[in-house]
């Protein structure tokens, strides 16, 4: 039978600023007794980067911006939290009593910009993203290559509220060494007939697969392995760039 | 380590009109050396049951409406295809050269009600959603418990594309036997503070983990189990209905 599994490095330490993240991955793999495989696929909330690429900010070292204290009636929201969101990016697609939408610096379309306090100490400390989580990836992939010998992929994900469906699921922010999708488009179905439309992003069902086992909450398991993916292609130079959807592209646009 | 595994069952058979999906399922697991265990989740491609429940229409059988007609121009469709779809619909949320996008009659958001002709035989033959994935979820659930004893889930799935995000993901459409969020909201982080947001779709992430065994085009493994999920919340009446979300709760309303 084909067949993966997914497992949770148990133990995982609390991050903290300028730690190597691979550096923890490794030691902790080996205290769970998991030895790195060529193709496992390494999945990492994006959190531990953020924390170790020391993208933890207080709210007391933001000074809020006009349009910040204009946003933060609009919202609801600490003025200092929206300068904070402004400040990762490019553009606010909604501003509501409910919700704080933007395309952020780096194209992700998320709700305030990524930035959240879960898992960080402090009541005034808020995470924000990876400045680079493609670089992320890739710097992680290749320190875990460096200590293991090992053609492992990495993965950083996040959890996203989504049009239309309640509750989150998790989606991929950074990749290094795995294609994003498998394509379908021009291959034949059981009966010879030529699929147009499928190209399934796998790098998102391999993050969402991931979050069954961190969990958001105390469990302290925010880095995943994934074994037995070997169909995935692997890719030097893959990026979730690939993922983004201009607006004129977007086939949902108007619809909502 | 918290682990769980996923598996294809490989040998699945050509579905028929009349076909007991349950019956299938175990007999293909026990040619795969697969003895169900409680807590299992089966994930089952929504063409199985599709096919079982007789839900595939040729277009010589219909005959299209004016609003068919008309919407055949907009969006460069067969008028006899945009007719299922609408006879499939409560709405129609987009039609243009790219899209049809429609309510669905079971609340589904999605791209020509669901409808499409991969892995249909017959050039002109289309599978539609089964009439009540629930149900279908549900019987086929029992079915197996009582041809093996066991307390299985069974999720009812279909891939997706999304707004913002390239490519298609799998996501739930039926569920039976297991709650579809893990929610947060009220517990505690790392360091003792309360999420107030996060509610996991965990019944979007075990299709979308499912899919990457399943595949769209010719690898016949429609139906994929999954172990080691016991935190899972067992749940006997849950279903896709918790899903939904209306317009007006849509959080992104008026952003696309």
């Amino acid at each position: 039978m084909k067949r993966f599994t997914v497992y949770a490095l148990e133990w995982f330490p609390l991050v903290k600023p300028g730690d190597n993240v691979a550096d923890i991955i490794v030691e902790t793999s080996e205290k769970n007794g998991l030895k790195f495989e060529d193709y496992d696929v390494v999945v990492v909330a994006q959190k531990v980067f953020s924390k170790a690429e020391r993208r933890v900010f207080g709210l007391r070292e933001v000074v809020p911006s006009k349009k910040a204290e204009r946003l933060s009636k609009i919202t609801g929201k600490d003025p200092r939290f929206v300068e904070l969101v402004l400040g990762e990016s490019k553009k606010v697609l909604k501003a509501s009593s409910e919700i704080l939408l933007v395309e952020d610096k780096r194209g992700l379309i998320c709700i305030n910009a990524g930035i959240d306090k879960s898992n960080v100490e402090g009541s005034e400390n808020f995470a924000l993203l990876p400045e680079f989580p493609d670089r992320s990836a890739r710097d992680c992939r290749l320190n875990i290559k460096s200590l293991t010998g090992k053609e492992v992929a990495v993965v950083v994900c996040d959890t996203y509220s989504r049009p239309f469906r309640r509750g989150q699921v998790n989606f991929a922010i950074g990749v290094s060494g795995l294609g994003l999708f498998k394509d379908y488009r021009g291959k034949t179905d059981l009966f010879g007939q030529m699929l147009k439309v499928k190209n399934v992003a796998i790098v998102d069902e391999i993050s969402a697969a991931a979050e069954l086992l961190m969990g958001q909450g105390s469990e302290a398991t925010p880095v995943v392995i994934i074994r037995g993916l070997k169909d995935s292609l692997k890719c030097e130079d893959c990026g979730v760039d690939e993922l983004r959807v201009s607006e004129d592209e977007d086939l949902f646009r108007g619809v909502l």
